[in-house]
C-alpha cells in the first residue's frame, strides 16, 4: 500500500458547507469559525464566494469576512468566483487567492453558471489574465468530475481534455470534484494516477462528498495514486440539494483521524478541530454527519462497566 | 491498485444489527427479512445468537428462526455461540454452521464472557470437538482485534499468536471483527498482508464497525491484502453500547454499492437489498445510517430544475 508521508487540508466548510444551511451566519460567527480553524492549524481554507447574494444569500458577507482577516494574509485563504465579475470583486476586498468553478457536465455548467463548458473555459482564460496581471493566484475547480447528476456519467477523455487546455496557462491548484458523490475508489485511482503521471508539475486536489459513503475511500486512493491535497469540510457539513438528508463533504476531522492513524502528517491539531466542530454545531443547531465528532477517536477509552458495579 | 474480482458478503444484521434494538423483532418479521435477503442472493447470513435470553432478549428466537427457515438448509445460515452450551443448543436446532466469538482483549473478554481469552482458547478446543464430530462447520471470530475500547490497543503479535492457535485445529473461516470501530485501513492492509501470507489456506473475513467512518476504507484496504470475505449489516444496523449515537456496522448495501462500482462481484442483487433496507426502516421506526439508503445509487439521475420552470 503506496501511501504519501504529508497531506495538505484545504478546509471548505464557510463556503460549500454553509452555502446550504438555513441559518445566515453573521460576519463574526464566520471570523471565529475561520480563527478557530486557523489555531487548529488548518493550512488553507475556503472562506467564501463571490456570486450573486440574490442566489446565494448564505456568501453575502464574503468580502465583508475577508477585510475582518486580513492579519491573517499570509495564510492560503481562498474565495470561489464564478465569473471575471466575481473575481473582481475579490481582488477589490484584498483576496489573493481565487477558485474559479464550472463544470465538466454542460447540464450542470448551464444550470449553475448558465454558460456551456467551453464558454466557461474561455472566461478562464480573461480571469487568469487578470489574476495575472495582478499576481493573484488562481485555482481551478471542475465539478462533475467524477459524473453529473443530469447527464450521468462523464467520459475520462473529456476530463483530460478540460484539464489539458486548463494547464496550458498554468494555474495554480486544479481540483477535480465529485460535486454529488458518485466517485469509487477505483475510478478515482485509475484517473488521478494517468493524470499524476501525464502533468507532474502540476499540483492536483480532489474534493469528494460523503453522499454514498465513499468519502474516505476516495481520499485513501486518491493518496494511494500519488495525490497530496484535498478538500474536505469541519463537521462534513454541505450536501446535495437534490439528496435531502444525504451527507455531505467529508468530513475535516474523519480525514485528519483517517490520515494521522494511517502515520499521515496534516499538521493540524485534532483535539482543536473536534472542539470547533462542536462549536459549528451549537451555532447552526443541528446534528452534522461527521463521525469522530460523534464517538470520539479512535483511542478513546471507556470505563470497564462491571468495575462500576457495588 | 491490486483487487480482487469477487468478494463474499455475510449479512449480520440479524445478530449483530438487531442486538442492540430496543424492538424485539417476532419470528416472523425475522423470517421475512431473512427471506428478502436470501433472495437477493446475499450468499451467507449470521442470523441469530444463542446466548442467555436474559442477557440479550432481542435473539430470544433464534432457535425458532432457525426451524422457520429448514427448508433454506443449503444455504450458510450461522449462529453465534459464545461457549459450548451455546453450541449445543444450536445444534440441537439444526444449526449447520457456529460462529464461536471471543475477545484477544482480556478485559473486554472478561466482561462479554466471564473468561479470560486463554480460557475462551480452551474452550473453543471443546466445541471444535464437538462440532467436528457431528459434521458442523465452526468459524471464529476474535473481538477487538483492531483494538479494545477498555484496554486501546493490542499488540498485533498476541493477535497473531491467538490466530496461530486456532488454525491448529482448521477452523472453517476466522474473522477478525473491529467490533468498537478502531481500526484503520493502513493497520488492517499490514496485518491481513502478513495473515494471508503465513496462511494461505485459511479463510479470512472481517468485521468492521463504521464508528469513525472508516468501515468502507477498512474492507477497501483488506481487498487490497487480499481479503475476500466481509461482514456487514443490511442499513448499517448495529451500534457501539459505549458511544451514543455512533454508527454501526458498515451497511451491506453501501458496500455492495461500492464494490459494483469498482467492478467487484458479489453475486447481490443491490435493488432488492435497497428495497429490504427501506422495509427494515420501517420495522424498526427509525432512520438507518445507510447512506445508499438516503442517496441513491451513484447513477441516480435527477431532473435538470430549469426544465421544470415554466
Amino acid at each position: 500500500m503506496e501511501l504519501v508521508e504529508k497531506v495538505v487540508i484545504n478546509d471548505v466548510m464557510l463556503r460549500d458547507g454553509l452555502q446550504l444551511e438555513n441559518k445566515l451566519l453573521s460576519v463574526d460567527e464566520k471570523y471565529d469559525l475561520a480563527v478557530n480553524l486557523i489555531e487548529a492549524k488548518v493550512p488553507t481554507l475556503e472562506i467564501g464566494s463571490f456570486v450573486h447574494p440574490k442566489f446565494v444569500p448564505q456568501m453575502a458577507n464574503t468580502g465583508e469576512l475577508f477585510k475582518r482577516l486580513d492579519k491573517y494574509v499570509s495564510m492560503n485563504l481562498v474565495a470561489l468566483v464564478p465569473n471575471l465579475k466575481g473575481a473582481r470583486r475579490a481582488v477589490e476586498y484584498g483576496v489573493s487567492q481565487l477558485n474559479f468553478v464550472f463544470s465538466a457536465s454542460d447540464t450542470h455548467n448551464l444550470e449553475n453558471v448558465r454558460q456551456t463548458t467551453e464558454e466557461s473555459l474561455k472566461n478562464y482564460e480573461l480571469i487568469k489574465g487578470f489574476c495575472d496581471e495582478r499576481n493573484v493566484k488562481l485555482d481551478v475547480s471542475i465539478a462533475t468530475s467524477f459524473g453529473c447528476p443530469f447527464e450521468g456519467e462523464i467520459p475520462t477523455g473529456r476530463i483530460k481534455a478540460i484539464i489539458n487546455k486548463i494547464i496550458e496557462r498554468k494555474p495554480n491548484i486544479v481540483t477535480l470534484a465529485d460535486t454529488t458523490g458518485m466517485a469509487n475508489p477505483k475510478q478515482v485511482y485509475l484517473l488521478m494516477k494517468t493524470l499524476n503521471e501525464k502533468h507532474p508539475e502540476q499540483r492536483f486536489n480532489l474534493h469528494f462528498h460523503n453522499t454514498r459513503g465513499m468519502g474516505l475511500t476516495n481520499i485513501l486512493a486518491g493518496i494511494q495514486a500519488g495525490v497530496q491535497s484535498f478538500d474536505t469540510a469541519l463537521g462534513g457539513l454541505g450536501g446535495c440539494p437534490f439528496a435531502p438528508g444525504a451527507t455531505g463533504n467529508v468530513s475535516t476531522e474523519d480525514a485528519v483521524h483517517m490520515l494521522h492513524n494511517m502515520g499521515i502528517s496534516t499538521g493540524i491539531n485534532l483535539d482543536d478541530l473536534i472542539v470547533t466542530s462542536a462549536k459549528l454545531r451549537e451555532i447552526l443547531g443541528h446534528e452534522l454527519s461527521s463521525s469522530v465528532l460523534k464517538a470520539g477517536k479512535y483511542d478513546r477509552k471507556y470505563p470497564v462497566p462491571s468495575k462500576n458495579k457495588h
